[in-house]
Formats: structure tokens, sequence, C-alpha cells
């Protein structure tokens, strides 16, 4: 516990801004030098991460959802005794907005509708889809895919929900949760599949050439993710083959993609360079993210977003 | 009332489709000739209405949701006695999830991305914008207008519902009701429009180049509704000069929209040929609407979407 007389001394590196001071402030913490701080907000990538943290930090809280670059840095393993947070959930609700904005491009024929010049009523008609009725597979059940079956519910859209455990996710519009070792029994039932799981060994090429063979001729694959999940050569073809309906992809692999790359042409591509969540959208919400956790941690409440350096995200 | 012995008889014309003969039955009524129907359900146009109908029909039951078509042809002045409906909200659902299609594609900046043949990130970042905190005016609060802010209930924006009497409409995410008299007011307070109105001589150019003139430059307009209700010439100017963010089109003035209009060539236009219903989805929801009715018609009680001659919708 804390008193006004004895604030918790909270750091913020490599940047200093106004609107996370103020979060730290607001929040009952007071900014302090790392040296004498019980925690750390890093606003920063895992490049210029101190080598050593003093032994009064506790925790550290990541400004980036996704941190296998930290743990590929070894930043976890050098630092046992802390506590790290990610920033998953804070950039949930924009990447989830994002998401639906990819999917209904992709179900109601966005892409070919830019393109016409000309009034193309009759030909376009049996290509209008719906979500309505229809199923999406939300591989990845954490805050975006949380996020995005929120955001499909009044849409009338049927939710299989794929999680590590298979806990049964609680939301009006799922029909079932899948754990992720019976995945392979989702694809042949789904009309769309959004991709939104943690980039691990486990998850790579999550969607290979066998799993699109399963998918329907309309499907939408959305990736909001990690670029690796999916097996870009193995998507080039499904979409080049029209074996698919199309692909949504805000993250890619390589990325970035290169210029002349096969998915830059394809008609039934959408790709977003990694803009589902931009700095001034993030900016407020990590600022809202740091002030909630910090409330938590002040209050010696469970962290937002704990990091399992077992699992691996 | 009736009874087993005396279904109500109700006629079917000018295409008399299994699906339409099915939710006739399913209602409890039975499929009859013209001449001995209390009902008809009328699948056609106004070109080939019957040009009288006899005693027996109470009820018409039209096909579509905008019936300006009937009415300039005076078919509603013909038959004073009789009772028509359209199908005003059997096809609102897959009009809103349209709406809400281009509003997304709009306000996370698609249409550019998908002219993009390079990784544009930095330059898309500052134009990807959310619903999140903004402010959509729903101009028409009808069947349509009132799915569509369903729709966008959970993706946290915050609606201006704008109807004929300004009676309150009751969701959660409606901040207040405006009614059409005060429309001037809305402009400037929203960041987009969404046009669900229907078509009357009140509502030609509701919006026109001093509406337009209130927005910012990052707002929408979707139009679902009719293409009279946007001025072409003052929106095709606005989307020029950059006044507004983009415009979101499934319904033009002229309709169809001829080749060589400036409307294809602009990138911050996305025109749909008033495809948001295609008959696939449409027959679907038909014949639901149909079933309901009958129903009611069944069991004397008040038809949905009854025309109000004197409204003149």
């Amino acid at each position: 516990m804390t008193s006004p007389a004895d604030p918790v001394r909270i750091a913020l590196a490599p940047v200093s801004t106004d609107l996370l001071r103020g979060a730290i402030t607001e929040a009952g913490a007071q900014v302090a030098d790392l040296d004498e701080a019980r925690a750390l907000i890093w606003d920063g990538g895992p490049a210029d991460f101190p080598a050593q943290l003093p032994d009064s930090v506790e925790w550290v809280q990541l400004f980036s959802a996704g941190v296998e670059e930290f743990f590929a840095a070894g930043i976890f393993e050098r630092h046992p005794n802390v506590v790290f947070t990610s920033a998953a959930g804070a950039f949930a609700k924009s990447v989830a907005e994002h998401t639906v904005a990819l999917l209904l491009a992709g179900v109601r024929y966005l892409p070919e509708h830019l393109r016409a010049r000309s009034w193309r009523q009759k030909e376009f008609f049996p290509h209008i889809g719906t979500l309505r009725g229809a199923t999406v597979a939300v591989v990845g059940a954490g805050g975006i895919g949380r996020e995005v079956i929120s955001l499909l519910e009044p849409f009338g859209a049927r939710i299989i929900a794929v999680n590590r455990s298979g806990t049964p996710i609680s939301a009006p519009n799922v029909a079932e949760t899948v754990p992720a070792q019976r995945l392979s029994e989702v694809w042949s039932r789904t009309d769309h599949v959004v991709v939104a799981a943690p980039a691990t060994a486990d998850t790579r090429h999550l969607v290979g050439k066998d799993e699109l063979a399963q998918l329907k001729p309309h499907s939408w694959v959305i990736n909001v993710a990690r670029g690796s999940l999916i097996d870009t050569d193995a998507l080039v073809t499904a979409l080049e083959e029209g074996t698919i309906g199309g692909a949504g992809l805000d993250v890619t692999d390589p990325e970035p993609l290169p210029d002349g790359h096969p998915l830059w042409d394809l008609p039934n591509a959408i790709i977003t360079p990694h803009d589902s969540n931009p700095p001034h959208l993030r900016t407020t919400a990590f600022a809202e993210h740091v002030g909630a956790n910090i409330a938590r941690f002040v209050g010696g409440r469970e962290l937002i977003a704990r990091i399992d350096p077992a699992a691996g995200y």
C-alpha cells in the first residue's frame, strides 16, 4: 500500500512524453529516475533496453502487444525476478476495428468496386456476400480476438473461437470455443478466418497450403497478428487460383513487403502496411493502458497483460 | 380470425416463386388467384401493376423498400381503400452491413491502400482514423438507419440520429435524436454522415454545398438511400478539393452513373452500383418479411412497413 507521503516511484524511458507522465501521476504514482523506481514504463524497443535493471525494479511495462523481439533479445531471461507486462489489449480496439474493416471490405467485394470505372451492377451482384449467418473463425481469442468477436456480434456472424486452452469464450455470438490442438477441425467448417494469435514457434505457418485448401471460394483470411502465422507462398497460390475469396493483411512475411512482391498485384488481396494501430491512436491507447496498470500496481492488484516467459508471450 | 377450414387467400404475382409460395403457406395462408384473394404479394415493379384490383383485396405487399416509383405511377391514389406495405426493413440488415463496410473502408483509408504497390506505412499512418469516439450522424432513422446504429454500437461511435419527428431513438449509443427540421444544426457537429432517409420532395439535395462545407477534412459521407438526396455536383467539388474525407455511394444521381462521370475517377469515392442488397440476399430477406406480415394479417395484427400515402413513403 502507498500513501500520499510515500508515492510509488515509476521511471519512464526512453522517451518521456507529457501524455505518459500525466498517466503516471493521474494513476497516483510519481515519475522518478530508474535507480530509485519500483517500475519502468518502457516505450522503446528491445535494442536499447537497459542491460541491467536496478534491484528496486519489480515491474516493467512494455509498449507493444507482440513481444517476440524482446524474447529474441533475451530480455525476459536476463531479468527473471521482474514482472513484465505487454501492451496486449491496449491496442486491441483499434486493431479489431481494422480487422472488421478488412473483413467487410472483402465480403462486400470492395476491392473490385474500387477498380471499376463503370456501373457493373449485374456482374457484381453474385459477389456481394454477408456476414449475417456466416461463420467466422477467430484464431487467437486474446485481447484483439475478443474485441473482434464483440464487434461482429450485431452483424449476426457465428463465431468459432480458437484459444490455447479451449476454455469457452463467453460471448453471445460464440458458437463454440476450440482448443488450439484441435484447430485442424475448424478450416472446413468456417466461412472466414481472422488470425489474431501471438507469434510463437507453435503458430508459425498456422495457415498453410493444407489449411487454405479446406476454405471456401468466398472465404476471406484476415491477418492482424504477425506475418509468420501465414505461409505467404501458399497464400499467394490460393489467391492466384481463386480457391479462397481473398486476404486482408495488416502484417506480412516478409515485412515490410518488398516492392514487386506478388501480393501487391493480386486483385483479391488488401495490404495495409501494419498500420492498424497508427501512432496517433496508439499513444492515447497506451497511456490509458499504463494508467490502468499503474493504478493496479499501486493498489497491489493483478496487472493486465502479464507476460508469461514459459508460454512465449 | 381464420380457421384451417377457411384459410386466408393470398395472391402472388407477377412471379410466383417456390420461396414465396412457401412463405405464404408457412404463415398459415393459402396461395390463390387474385380475383378471390384478400391480399396480393407483388414482387414486381409499378409498370405492370394491375390497373384494377378486385374489391376483395384489402392489402398489397410490395417488393421494394423505396416506393417512390409507385407514387409516381399513381398506384396508391388509384387504390385508396387498399393498405399497401413496402419491404422497408426487410432489406435493412444487408444494406446496413454494406453501409458500415463503406464507412469503415473510408475511415481506415482502404481505397488508397488498394492502390498502393509499396509499403507506404509512414505516409498512411496519419490517415488511419477510428470510429471509436467519433460522431456519426445517421440521417433517416428508419429500418436501415436503426440497423446501422445497432451495428455501430460496439465500435464506440457516438450517434446523432435524425428522424422526421425527433422522437428519441432508444439505443445505448444514440447521444441525441434531432428532428429533420433542425438538421442544419448537425453538420458542423458530426464526423461522418450516413444518409438513409427516404427520397421525397423534402429530402432532395439534403446534402448540398452548404452542408458539405460544414463537414471536416476527415468526414465520410455514405449514401445508401437514393441518389437524389445528395447534390452530386457539390459532392464532386468537395471530393476534388478534399474538404471532406470521402464518399461511399451505393446510390448515385444520375443512376446508373454513366461512364466517364467524374465520381469514377475520384480516389476518395467508393461507388457500389446499388448492390448493397443483391438479389440472392434480397429473395431470402423478402420471403422472411412476407411471412412475418402474412402472419400478422392472418392474426389481424398491425402490418410492418405500412405505406402512408400522405407522408410520401
